[in-house]
């Protein structure tokens, strides 16, 4: 933690932490934005989210899947990924972890909005208009990453939905695939007791245990949810190395159940945040998530020392940067790293910053957003309107509502 | 829920509700305030605080007590409960209900802002620079409610702080004065185990059933928190017609439990929410209380069902003002009603208002709140800045803060 520092950035890169006065002699030529009352933290990684159903945030759980199916296009994810990354840019959130449908609409509305981030290339056993079966999945998010591999703010992760909706066949291919490409795999992973039983039913073993058989443990396996994990199969998950990225909000207003994310971390496991879809969160609030994150922690656990600020705050940004291969690149504010950071005015006393990042600063704190360097929020508002995007709301409302009860 | 429709605001109070259009040609000279894309919600009632302890907002609990006794006087409370009043107006909370010492520091910045207050006149035996023992408490109180009885944004509540910190003596004096002077009687109640087992090795009967027996239970207690109840008791807590402050992110933080709140709306117990102080949350938001409270609510049952959008809705304003004896006052946007009313803007789509408001929205979309008919926060910024509260934040946390280690 370091007090009256500035941040020198050249070219998208952090070039230097030093103490402001000096960076003011060392970089005169430099734009300097002055943040006197201001909290400097490493733009937030939201390590699990379908940004696209954003335009389904609020409609009933149980009307979701028929109006997802009566919409799905290219132009539904790409407008509904185009209101997320706004609203995730306002709340401090510079690179986002996707795994949804048509992943280049998703890769165009997050270019646009200048937003890093990493595409889940879906696989599943469902046929949908976007593909219609793993292997045309698979083909069609391969090819996208050939298209834009060299794109700087995006990367990609093989995406296999979760053990129920994949097959034995498309897991191994997804895990041949990951090793011979190096690709991440973005899964989720017990969410619910009851896809743990069913797996039990079904393979005759827990999905975990079905997902090492196959070969997708490791470091590069971004492990979603895991709310139903006994404590060996955490420490399974501990010595491959796998990453746990803990939706606390999602889990709790689905009823899915607790995580045990303080176990986890005494294990060692990588622990990143996600907020999940907005369409079961409601809300694309990591600073809300990190709150959430700790305080349940203390509940669940009943010790007011579980899931302490930094630890909350390092799942937010070097967790999520690590689970998304990226902690050499993103994640803190380190020379050398790419100028991903947030600013969070600060009203009112100010004991211990990260304390107060955690439990009392707000998305409505959040002033100043910048990604790769470039500025996307300036005291608090977009620095580029999305075009359009607001008179557009209404329509596919419209259309996800469908016709009225007769 | 009503679509397009206006509130008539007449001298503080709402004249009518009635179709925007019919309003523009019924009341053609009142000034008129258009918020086409925003929800009209009650003003929210904060129906437990310490106001004042904004200014230990952060500040390590285990020092939170040395540091308060050092400081505790007539200035920190009314800048304390200032600063706490501005952070509760931006965050849609027109009304809340205190429990602190110098209650006539916090009346005064109460209305000074133009905030709704019901003061808590403490009751303890224990000395602070504000009393010497429970008489003197119940001495200075009473006096304050003799001079202000008819101010009309302030009433009072006896404030006995919790059974283990109030003697059988006072508490019959307290239930006798509240009886003789129709006055609430707001109290903590069960917050940790540890309090309830204490009561049972001193008092041989848990707090509850002393306050029973001392005739403290009745349709005027706000009995904060009661995280541990058991079945019986919140049979008993029905019976009497008791309502329960329920202070989700404060009993998370502090791993005092889960409060039981889905049995006692079953059962029928009026709920209201608070914050609690600012130095165990630490946010003065009562939508994300509302918000964690129904979230919280589903994971602990397993139930998604558990605590509804409208159900916490309630909780944050009617639940809060028929808590504070004002269900027929405020708490609700119906004609004779006292005008607090809050305006949240809407961002995205919207299929359900009450659903948004609870679990998409948050205190960054507050646009507009009024109290008793007055604006006090337009487009997200307060009417009148509290004078040179800032620059003595700094003074306060230096002398919260105390010497350094040696």
């Amino acid at each position: 933690m370091l007090e009256h520092h500035a941040v020198a950035v050249r070219d998208g890169i952090i070039e230097q932490v030093l103490p402001a006065s000096e960076a003011l002699r060392q970089f005169p030529n430099y734009e300097n934005v002055e943040l006197p009352d201001h909290v400097l933290i490493p733009g937030l990684v939201n390590a699990h989210t379908q940004a696209a159903t954003s335009l389904m945030r609020g409609l009933a759980p149980e009307r979701q899947a028929a109006a997802e199916k009566r919409v799905l296009s290219a132009e539904f994810v790409r407008e509904g990924t185009a209101l997320a990354c706004a609203d995730m840019l306002l709340a401090g959130i510079t690179c986002f972890s996707d795994m949804y449908f048509f992943p280049e609409s998703s890769l165009e509305a997050a270019l646009e909005a200048g937003m890093r981030v990493v595409l889940g290339l879906p696989v599943m056993d469902l046929p949908t208009p976007y593909a219609s079966d793993p292997a045309d999945y698979l083909r069609k998010g391969l090819a996208l990453r050939d298209r834009y591999g060299d794109e700087p703010l995006a990367s990609f992760s093989l995406a296999p939905h979760a053990p129920y909706s994949v097959p034995d066949a498309a897991f191994r291919q997804v895990a041949t695939l990951a090793a011979e490409l190096d690709l991440l795999i973005h899964a989720h992973v017990h969410e619910t007791q009851a896809e743990v039983e069913r797996s039990v039913a079904q393979h005759g073993m827990r999905p975990l245990e079905r997902l090492r058989k196959l070969g997708l443990l490791g470091p590069n396996l971004i492990a979603v949810h895991c709310v139903h994990v006994e404590d060996r199969e955490i420490e399974l998950l501990a010595r491959h190395g796998c990453s746990v990225v803990h939706c606390p909000s999602s889990n709790l207003k689905l009823a899915s159940g607790f995580a045990p994310v303080d176990a986890m971390l005494k294990r060692g496991i990588n622990l990143a945040l996600g907020t999940d879809g907005p369409a079961s969160n409601n809300r694309l609030d990591l600073l809300g998530e990190m709150r959430t994150a700790a305080l349940v922690a203390k509940g669940v656990t009943h010790d007011a020392r579980a899931l302490p600020a930094p630890v909350a705050l390092r799942a937010a940004t070097l967790g999520g940067a690590r689970a998304l291969g990226q902690g050499a690149k993103i994640g803190s504010i380190e020379p050398g790293k790419r100028a991903d950071l947030v600013a969070l005015a600060v009203r009112g006393p100010c004991y211990d910053p990260i304390s107060h990042v955690v439990y009392a600063a707000g998305r409505e704190d959040v002033t100043h957003v910048w990604v790769d360097g470039e500025l996307r929020v300036r005291d608090g508002a977009l620095e580029t309107e999305v075009p359009a995007l607001h008179s557009r709301w209404q329509i596919w409302q419209n259309a996800l509502e469908g016709p009225a009860d007769s």
